[in-house]
């Protein structure tokens, strides 16, 4: 069980750390790596190309602006490729979720809430949960963690 | 391998209709249900809870304006809720699309574009051929199909 | 008279405390509580599910991002609901007000302004005055006062 | 018990239509009128500022573009005010929207989705069954046929 | 020679400040409100209605969010009526915007940018030197003025 | 009283037909002119320059997509400018507007709303009111019929 | 002198034969292809990567929805790429446009307006009128020709 | 080899600085001007007309707001245009992009992403890479770069 976290930027980091939390959280081994669709187009998809074999599961690929990242990945690999969108310091995110998001037909990327980076991780896990499936028990116990977490302050 | 296509209302149908086909494609046996968020939450909620124990692998969920279906659906089960947005008569399909994609930590939703039906049955396929691997053959095949469709009327 | 107040997440406090002064200033008595639509979902439907029984006149809900809490609260209540929609740190509040305002036939939101936290509670207010006609008095006043404010002060 | 359902121009009126339609499924009395904030203001006033002397329990404002006239109506009154965004030919709804839901603090409007008139309607029922009871049946009643009329063709 | 600036709350007299400022170098006598359209309608139509016999020549009116102001004093003059759009803490401006520009036909209002307090004056000045051809000199003055600016700084 | 009414293209025609019609209305007499602030800038600016000494008063200007004619043309007079955003086939007229009315700081333009072609007429009118008085006469009728007709249909 | 017109799909054809036809009316040679970034991106790719040394002096690339296209081929050649955002059935363009425009640092796109094909040609004309410059001659015409078409029909 | 880098106000200057930095890395002569479309046309317009002549090879133009200076200096030359948005204090870049990418038919401007001042002097690399072929070089350099920096930190 392994997935593959890649960012367009090294400036996204602060964002995908709580992707990499919950990946830990769920326990999935993950590789994470900085490949720009853009400045490093052959590793990206080298990287993506290869990724199956390698086994990796599943890819997240985080970018901002006109994000090509997860969409470049997922044309080259039949794994499920996560979207996570990274609001920028224009747009308020806008771009980077439509850039995602508005795959053409044929090539689908999961995406997720701009700057949901804790959610690209659950996702992963629910993804992974029907091939590994103690991770259900995880995700149930997350659920249920939530759960008491908002009950026990439920009251104002 | 069952996956269940649930949609908010009846008038989404000529939209997901692309969805089932899809998955038909892809031997990917399914039921599909209108359900509503608003008008049958219990329903919706119920169908849901028991989509694990009745042998789902993942749902897929379309819905339009304030599109609450996917992620009411995904609130109580730990398979992963693709998310259609259908485009409605105002607003572009703008509404559905923050509507399902802006999830808040912890529930995520995995989001396709604005109509794009045929993607949240290809995505349905990437993520079920984790486990059934057999799926993995018919994803090469199809890309290898529209790869090949692009380039035999490539030259304008 | 009383009314519930549900947001959904502790997070939504610090603008909410202005529908709970508001309410106070009116003399309405409210149970403030955090439920969320998609971490406590059950505990939300019951909690609208019963409201009437309860001796809740009404409801508002305020929620950020997708959010599904007013109209999931609407879905199993015939008390009507104000949606305040909570600004959140991407998509300027425009992603809460579509995920409240554009919910679908059958199912209506009172919506008001994104962080109009004090009109969800005057709003209560003029709603609940149709069944405590003291409440009238002290719209009236509230309107007198706002309006003395403006015309101490009108010259520059 | 009465409502006012009060539209800014005649062309709003084919979609306004459906509001009077289930305002007559329930049974709720009402006074429809073409005013303008802008080409009858006084008049406009002089409508929402006697509606309550008139008996008048609730007024629903329907107006496009900068949809000033059910904030206009709510200045005068401490009756409750819907506020129906009706779109028009540019903007797809955005303007009228804005207009009317993004009211100044002091002054709620209780607003439903662009061209949402069906909601209008039902939500006015909503309010007035605080003070008449009787809506209420045919509020679970509706609740019930939704539900049903859903339920029988659930099975695509 | 005399203008009225109204501004809907008292919050918006540091942008609209600059008008004034404005108004004071092309010497135009000026009367500053702060009237609401919401929370002091009669007095804000009032001043409108009498501007005219009052000897004002024309009205700048400044407000922000579902901006009323301006629209709502344009119903009851022939006096041109300039709108200033004040940006708010949610939507960047374009409700503010949205709500003055998109004005039904038959009542213009003549929108400035937003937050463009001394276009809203210099707007003013030209307007009034149709009718005081000493502004036309000031106003050349003025252009002058700008273009030296820029041009003396030039060369970066 | 003379005013000019130039537009960018000769497509915008039938939008701005409605403006002339506005004008003769108000018995204005006026110039129309396609002039482009980009395949004929020489010409437009020539135009504007010259306006105030052809005994021009004023000058409505229409244009669509990056709108740039009526910016170009204020910035060589005095006169005032009336900018009439044309919706064209993609960003539903947001572009338009957007290029008119967010002029900076010096070289104010008045914008009326999308497609308003007759409140750019309407507008003229109320500028060139201060100037020839026989004007307010006209403009209170024409409120007085526009109040009318609303009032004579008022019931529904 | 030879460039390259490539669009994502055949579908992008009929609003990219007008970039075609302007191409030939400057009398540019020009290879059109039909290459997706999602659906063919070695092909793509080898294609951008190979232009300089094919003799290829620009590439003009087309695509809608999440517009991955001319960034891809940016990213492998440092010929300049045109990017042309192709309108489709959602979001009206916004989404074409960010996807082009908003390319991040490193990798410039030169976009034109949405749907503008024939302004892709002409910016092509120009920036190889540096290169090759019978092509000024050409571009100084067309120029003039604009204006002699506008000024011919100016009078209305 | 020279460049123009135009732009509209000194207050873009701390965002153009990062174009000439890019300029003065690939060893690109420029003039650097601050030049309004609306302050001063006519400086504006003359510096477009003689640029070719002056021996200019093209010109960057940063504006910001109801962006026109790129557009008019297009309007009067046949050199390549690059449009540089400057994002303002409202609209978050939005206005000033549309006003800019959305020219119409006849003049492109080659237009950037918003704040994207390093890719305006990089895109104006490229294109005189045509011209003068020692600009390749660097670009495959500055290429090799980027693409050295991303992979030295590629792992996380």
């Amino acid at each position: 069980m392994k997935i593959a976290v890649v960012m367009g930027s090294r400036s996204d980091l602060p964002v995908v750390e709580k992707t990499l939390e919950m990946l830990k959280k769920f326990g999935i081994d993950y590789e994470a790596r900085v490949l720009s669709a853009h400045r490093t187009p052959e590793e990206a998809l080298d990287f993506s190309r290869n990724a199956d074999k390698n086994g990796i599961d599943l890819l997240i690929a985080a970018a901002g602006k006109a994000a090509h990242l997860p969409g470049v990945l997922a044309a080259v690999t039949t794994l499920p490729v996560i979207g996570l969108p990274i609001k920028s310091s224009t747009m308020d995110g806008l771009d980077s979720l439509l850039s995602i998001v508005q795959m053409p037909t044929g090539i689908p990327v999961a995406t997720v809430a701009i700057n949901g980076a804790e959610n690209a991780g659950i996702l992963a896990a629910q993804i992974l949960s029907l091939k590994y499936p103690e991770l259900k028990e995880k995700l149930l116990a997350f659920k249920a963690e939530m759960r008491d977490k908002i009950l026990s302050e439920s009251y104002v």
